[in-house]
């Protein structure tokens, strides 16, 4: 039977790394690809380079053109004293598209999992207890997905952290557009536990 | 709004390019991709750049390493005597994939299709006509997909090879695994007309 010559092959097996991406997918894409003009693959590839040099935020652990991001130096967002602690990077873009958060935010990198044998020292929590010591910070945001291990490092987060800082934690319930239905029982108690009055 | 750094969003907008690939599919991709080592990132990368080193086989336009590729420098699959002619790569793929095929292809780059500008100079049929004179060819298999412009491309192959060569179309009809209920009509029809005694 013919082989796709080797290149091919390795530009397939490269792509087919990104999770989500199947094999099949993938030579379709490959495929689909070495119709661009050389230049085209030329600047995709480059593009991929470029990703080298990347860095993350000194202070909060996002990915930065400059030692630290274009949050931790904006001013503004910074005097507001409240910093939004999230799991990973992807969690504080989401919260960001809301657009509804003026303060800085904190990448743990991770959640507490003794099993998978991450314990403090293997999440950002030194840098956090330091920026809310140097900075100003009066309010913490946890918004930490719910789930045991979640759970855990809230707690963690509460004790290592001075009792003079207010910390809440993001608030679970029903989501916008969902229906009691179709949610789980515990979504629907922690709805009915968070119910506000009218 | 915070923004991603600009190397993020030139990768991003890079695999959005690849078709199926929307805007937040390659956000996310991109983003996991972060996660790799440097060297990772660097193999990812490079095997991209090395696509450009493909060539097209100087005698069935296939994608290979050398010159010539696989299939048309096996001795073995050339004394068939049979070329395979398809639109493009991937269906010549997928039916080396079938495992039934012992003979050689012939890339065409398309099919006739006037409202594109697509006229038989831009399609790869000289050097068809060429091989058949050249080699030993005796049979053609027209494995091109049904529809006008198809149709219309087999005739004008009809045409212009000498009537000495045996020229089949690909057989259509109800695909295995298939269901009347769910067939279009033409396809029936197709089935009908191709029925075979047993």
């Amino acid at each position: 039977m013919f082989d796709l010559p080797d290149s091919i092959k390795e530009a397939i097996a490269q792509l087919s790394r990104i999770p989500g991406v199947g094999e099949k997918t993938a030579t379709r894409q490959v495929l689909a690809l070495l119709n661009w003009r050389a230049e085209e693959i030329k600047d995709f590839s480059q593009s991929f380079d470029d990703l080298l040099n990347i860095q993350k935020c000194e202070s909060c652990g996002m990915y930065a053109d400059e030692k630290i991001c274009s949050i931790c130096s904006s001013e503004e967002r910074v005097s507001q004293g409240t910093i939004c602690v999230v799991e990973n990077i992807i969690d504080a873009l989401a919260i960001e598209k809301s657009d509804n958060y003026q303060g800085t935010y904190h990448i743990l990198g991770g959640v507490l999992n003794p099993l998978l044998g991450i314990g403090p020292n293997e999440l950002n929590l030194d840098l956090l207890v330091k920026r809310i010591e140097s900075h100003n910070v009066k309010n913490i945001i946890l918004a930490i997905n719910p789930s045991v291990e979640g759970d855990a490092t809230c707690s963690y987060i509460r004790q290592i952290v001075s009792q003079d800082i207010v910390i809440d934690r993001i608030g679970f319930g029903i989501p916008v557009g969902g229906s009691l239905e179709y949610l789980d029982g515990l979504t629907i108690s922690k709805a009915l536990e968070n119910r506000k009055q009218m």
